[in-house]
């Protein structure tokens, strides 16, 4: 049996629950879950906002842990490695996606929380392609949020081959924003941090960033004008997204990997006279996951974590909701 | 003297004008205009629609003729050569995008027909770094439309390394349009055209299409879900752009070459969840309409022209604006 805390409907609290996850598959892998991320789209998930949640939901999709089994098909993982699983924890394999290595394109991808019981629980279960192997030294409690925030704002810097020349700004320092500004600057970039908090200015310059602009001072943003190759927004509330189309150079790019419910609204001639492109992705394929693993380790990068015990999930996913997490939330068991 | 048709204020007709062009500037050729290709941004501009006129406008900027002079520091170009003139007749030469071989996202570039009096006339003249030969065995009559047409929609083929193995679907088949058909399909490209005209769906397929769609019928467009790696819209008016970005595959590209007014408004998880962009560029660089030119001549790539002496530029106009042109209407001196 599988111990793990569930919701059981929307905005109700996380109890905890035992499952049967059945004989283990011959492609799968089981995990000894060691640390536990919390991403807002864990909230998402438990609260049904995406209206693709399925209940009993366990969730958590940034585990870091140590492999107790393998399918008997599994060769090239070990009882005993550590491991990492983030937003997927299985791919069919065959698509056209799966084929060119784009396996987080899949279009039949299995979320690790999606009809599949996540990590907030002693065990977790996916198959083996889906996990990744954690570098010797690196500290599985801060390792975690890679697999899911990490790799979201990594990966676009490979899909769209960002060179360290570029200058990159980013909008919204938390849980994603942290890593960015820290793999940017690892990158080679010139990096900019459009931050509404004072607080989070000096933190922004401390994790890397060069600059910061103030994400609430539009004349601010517009002296910035034809300052940016790229942009990555990590909000998910509406900003006046013209205002920072303007601060892309030509041939520069707003990439969103924040989920804004309200459609982004941009002028043709915007895009048009300086040839820009808006863009989107979701979290990056394990190929992209292990790259990005092996960058964290010689450039030192890792999520600062606030660590509260498995057992007080529901005060850890308070204190996201409150908005005062430095800068991701960790179960622990 | 250069004799010319201009207009004096928005919305009136074009009227015979005479204007001494001074002295000829030691970087500057002037052109013979043997033909003068209308392009529907001639009448934006004529009626100011962009704000940016100024008056006595003498329009036309897809020119071909031979040039008659050249200035003193022209190496290049020789009278007597058959050349073409585009969208932009000077660049600045020094700035990053000059630079970097982008001079048509040159901030100080001259407009040929913003404050500066373009090829409806009898000569013309352009810095003679703006102006492209036209390599031997083009017929001048049908390729001028490239020199605006004809590179906006070649251009995104260069610039985003579009490989011969995409699916491209070209919306609005008429002067731009009826080019990117053409030049897709010799690029090897599977082509399919968005069009609304029965008449005009048999001569998209002659025209290079392999494909046709109805672009006013939603329940088609539905069922081409995930069919495109690129879209490139030559239309002006607002299309249901969410309808068309659906018919983008992962990774795929919709791509504004046609100036809509209203913004253009799209789902961030439409972009996000398959890795999707949204774009636009203006015209390209004279190095890219060379290689454009090249590539129609090896391929007998040719604009379909209906041509009207430079007498009857009005009636040519008013043929323009009332939709029945195939495809792009030319003036003859």
């Amino acid at each position: 049996m599988i111990n793990a805390y569930a919701v059981n409907n929307p905005r109700e609290p996380l109890q905890k629950i035992s499952y049967d996850p059945g004989i283990l598959e011959k492609d799968q892998v089981e995990i000894d879950v060691k640390y536990c991320g919390i991403c807002h789209s864990d909230l998402s998930m438990m609260n049904n906002d995406w209206g693709i949640s399925q209940y009993p939901l366990v969730p958590g999709h940034e585990v870091t842990g140590i492999i107790s089994q393998v399918g008997e098909s599994v060769t090239h993982l070990k009882v005993g490695q550590a491991v990492g699983l983030g937003w997927h924890s299985a791919f069919c394999g065959s698509c056209n996606h799966c084929s060119e290595g784009d396996h987080n394109l899949c279009g039949s991808a299995q979320g690790t929380i999606v009809a599949h019981h996540g990590g907030f629980a002693d065990k977790v279960r996916a198959q083996a392609n889906s996990v990744v192997p954690i570098p010797d030294g690196l500290d599985l409690s801060k390792v975690g949020p890679l697999f899911c925030g990490g790799i979201t704002v990594f990966n676009p810097l490979v899909q769209y081959n960002i060179p360290p020349t570029a200058k990159v700004a980013v909008i919204g320092i938390g849980g994603l924003g942290h890593l960015a500004l820290q793999f940017l600057n690892a990158w080679g970039c010139e990096v900019t941090a459009f931050t509404s908090s004072e607080s989070k200015k000096q933190e922004a310059l401390t994790l890397g960033a060069h600059h910061t602009l103030n994400s609430r001072d539009a004349e601010e943003i517009e002296k910035a004008a034809g300052s940016f190759d790229l942009i990555i927004s990590t909000v998910n509330v509406k900003l006046d997204w013209e205002l920072y189309i303007n601060t892309l150079k030509a041939k520069g790019r707003l990439h969103f990997v924040g989920a804004t419910l309200e459609p982004i609204e941009v002028q043709a001639f915007s895009l048009i006279m300086s040839q820009r492109s808006i863009s989107g992705s979701p979290v990056g394929s394990p190929a992209t996951i292990a790259k990005m693993l092996d960058f964290a380790k010689i450039h030192n990068i890792e999520a600062q974590v606030e660590i509260f015990p498995m057992s007080k999930a529901n005060e850890a996913i308070a204190h996201l909701e409150s908005g005062q997490a430095r800068y991701r939330v960790v179960l622990e068991n």
